[in-house]
């Protein structure tokens, strides 16, 4: 083939272009409280059940790592978390899009929104827990479900509304305290205002959610809160009633794809595997499991999207690690197999102990039947008789079965809260491989709000500067007492210190 | 500025050759038990301790990560990790440079130096240990250390001599049984054949070491092996004997690259951090804290140096990770200060418990030291009375010592082995960028071999038709019975079965 001069030429002229091209869209997808053992665990099993060289669908995605530590202390919370990626600051755990001081912090998302771009929320948890919250919302206390519900909607929000799309779960925080369903104190009823006054969609209906055909029909802003509180583990999901994260993720994708293309912008979309960070918290081998393989075929369809739509790009980063997962404890092997056993979670097997318990009369039925229906159904075997006295008088009846069968599996969990361990980077689309190496989890949040050339601060002063806002999202004096104190008791370990040693 | 057609043609011309450059030297560092906690464990305590910003100096290099899976379990240990990344199969835990069928697999150190390259051993356990045996040594069991050491000076190597420069520990294992520091259960004075047969220059001495004037001076082949068995922990060695691993990695570079370049040819350079790994296995925080520290001046002291050599190349991974540790137990937090206050190892205390044990005559002498020469000395401030009981009825003092002062730093250690967890790959230098993602362990080996312009298969089939050498490795009856019983216990959750479940 004869190339001329000219077109060669051409190409090197074109180089400096296609480098500073930008994504018209984003997708930050978080998998909330998977660790790197969290990965080798689901791969592990996969090769177990599928195929011994089966790779997970993130395996190709792995860019580099993150550190995550929060501004009082080394591990963070999902609050203090999704404030940094949201906002690209660190700050203490329990924050919502507040810095250190209690002041709002603008957020890609909300920056997103007042340059035109549409944007959503995609969670598996309440859709007021502290992920979501923290890209677009803002309060002192992570706990404060109502008002950030109140600001989801744009009730309450300094912005006016800024959220485009809403799945998850949460519907109790949108109903008033007069509602048996309501986790409110209040009379509001903002299910109600958010479709009068701010012209939201909101259904729980799986029935309403297939209706949007896979985003190819509905209107903006549409909500889909199916579930009055969480959204059911992957493992224990009724798909009759409730969508999987990867149908939320696409259909949400082409919806916000097709109005954004109506109106010529782009979007953001937050996505969440919420419940792989439940699982840790609960020894959960079952749930941690199928959430994780869950968060997979999620990252996978929206990476085959990608491929139909260059013009959007996506990282995806846990927050923290959860439990404290360790594989091959006490030596040198672990086994899948025993996790083949399950078909539910063991917070599902702990309410059928609880019903157990519950209607039959004899100890001996009872015995017979937890043998059978709670340890046998969950795969616990050869179960021995102070195995069952120890379900007894557990704390958790949960917590008691995960690790039991974690035991069985060779697994251990070595804490019912988060680790401070880097966690796993992923990237897939236009610049993303710019993001290779090790970065503090606010560099991630720097990196999406100039890929979509946006800037925080003017979002952060145009809240600062709605006085009434800002007082009314201050914590009282009290509260501010309570702060300090937690954090003062972790951040001397977080902040420089002067010591001097020999090594 | 004026730019030329020609000169921009000639620019874009060019890239397919940039592309296709090869390094002319390799250097793969093996960090043994380092996994993904290990980097943020020291990362924390270094920003506590010198700045809270400060990133270690492997953070930059992280490009991805690698699964460690052995062929019979998925735990691996050193020998079968070292053997995938040295000859690029999977093989059984305990394997030194065989497949699973006890036969020998050509490393790319042997088809770097039977191409005409020169090789090196730097490692700070002993030389004949797993992870440096795997890599120029075959043995169907990584305690042969002895056939280990005669395999390594080229004494019974069926390739003949392959190493040129090894630094590290070991000695015992080159003395002759009637030195009262053999390890050996022979008459064979290997130390002595390696001088008078192979030619090396074989030395105990730091002063013989500084002699070569950071690889200035000193001809190959040469070999430093200044303690009988493992070389100190970091945190405990005695510069006035004991090199660092820096001042080892850095005076093996310049020596080997010296010489390299005299011959007109390339290096192979194994480099390891090994005691990670035992610091792990003791649940040591102060030894792997230190040793961590060394591993990553020793990186940065290798990146440095390829900055100066663009024609090198550094790939660096662990073999696995080691000890299941956790940061933030059981809650939010961790404490580097806690890791202050110790000069020294859990094993250096535990030595002293010892000492006072032994040379105190009254119980409350004993105590009255024990609490402040081994607890406090070593940080465990404010000990109880049960502690102390604990201390004289541990099975292991250092482990007793180590894991309570892990506690009240607020991290855990879950196993006394390693785990499953996939480790982080670091890379710098020519083409290593084409290594991001995540591999499995063999692909780091197929990489450096590719790069090098290799061919480990010739090198297995020479070792092959080796009729009795094949034989003179191979397990007898009895052995071989051991070996398959301890593979079976793991393998059937490692290969593929076929189970069918409804998730």
């Amino acid at each position: 083939m004869k190339v001329s001069t000219s077109s060669i030429l051409l190409a090197a002229m074109a180089l400096p272009m296609i480098h500073a091209a930008k994504p018209k869209n984003y997708v930050f997808f978080l998998p909330d409280g998977y660790g790197p053992a969290s990965e080798t665990f689901a791969r592990d099993y996969a090769n177990y059940v599928d195929d011994a060289t089966v790779k997970l669908a993130v395996d190709d995605l792995a860019i580099g790592l993150v550190r995550t530590k929060a501004s009082d202390t080394l591990v963070t919370d999902s609050a203090a978390a999704a404030t940094a990626y949201a906002c690209g600051i660190k700050t203490y755990n329990g924050a919502i899009g507040v810095d250190d001081n209690y002041l709002p912090c603008g957020t890609v998302l909300e920056a997103a929104k007042l340059n035109g771009y549409l944007t959503g929320l995609v969670v598996t948890s309440r859709i007021t827990h502290a992920s979501p919250a923290g890209f677009a919302t803002h309060v002192y206390d992570r706990d404060m479900e109502a008002e950030i519900a109140d600001q989801l909607v744009g009730y309450s929000h300094p912005l006016g509304r800024v959220v485009d799309v809403m799945m998850g779960g949460g519907k109790c925080f949108f109903l008033p305290q007069s509602d048996e369903d309501s986790c409110r104190e209040d009379d509001v009823d903002l299910w109600s205002i958010a479709e009068k006054t701010y012209d939201w969609t909101m259904t729980s209906s799986r029935e309403a959610f297939d209706n949007l055909r896979n985003g190819e029909s509905g209107d903006l802003p549409f909500a889909f809160i199916p579930t009055s509180s969480h959204m059911a583990y992957e493992a224990d999901r009724d798909p009759q009633r409730e969508p999987s994260l990867t149908e939320m993720a696409i259909t949400a994708l082409n919806l916000l794809d097709r109005k954004a293309k109506e109106q010529d912008t782009g979007f953001f979309l937050f996505l969440e595997a919420s419940r792989i960070d439940h699982a840790g918290h609960g020894h959960d081998p079952i749930a941690h499991l199928f959430d994780i393989l869950e968060y997979n075929r999620a990252m996978l369809a929206v990476k085959q999207w990608i491929d139909d739509h260059d013009d959007t790009a996506l990282l995806s980063a846990a927050d923290h690690e959860c439990g404290g997962l360790t594989l091959g404890v006490p030596d040198y092997a672990w086994y899948p197999s025993v996790l083949t056993r399950a078909e539910h979670t063991s917070e599902y097997y702990a309410a059928i102990y609880k019903d157990i318990v519950h209607f039959n009369s004899t100890e001996a039925q009872r015995e017979s039947l937890i043998v059978d229906r709670v340890f046998g159904d969950y795969g616990i075997y050869n179960v021995t008789p102070k195995e069952i006295a120890g379900l007894v008088i557990a704390s958790s009846a949960a917590i008691y079965l995960g690790d039991l069968l974690s035991a069985r599996a060779g697994i251990n969990w070595s804490t019912l809260g988060h680790t401070a361990v880097d966690i796993t980077l992923f990237g897939y689309g236009l610049n993303t491989a710019k993001m290779v190496g090790n970065h503090e989890n606010i560099e991630v949040g720097h990196f999406m709000t100039t890929e979509l050339g946006l800037k925080l601060k003017d979002v952060t002063e145009q809240m600062k500067s709605n006085e009434s806002f800002v007082t009314s999202i201050q914590p009282n004096v009290e509260a501010k007492k309570l702060l300090k104190r937690f954090q003062l008791e972790h951040e001397h370990d977080v902040m420089q210190a002067h010591h001097t040693r020999k090594h």
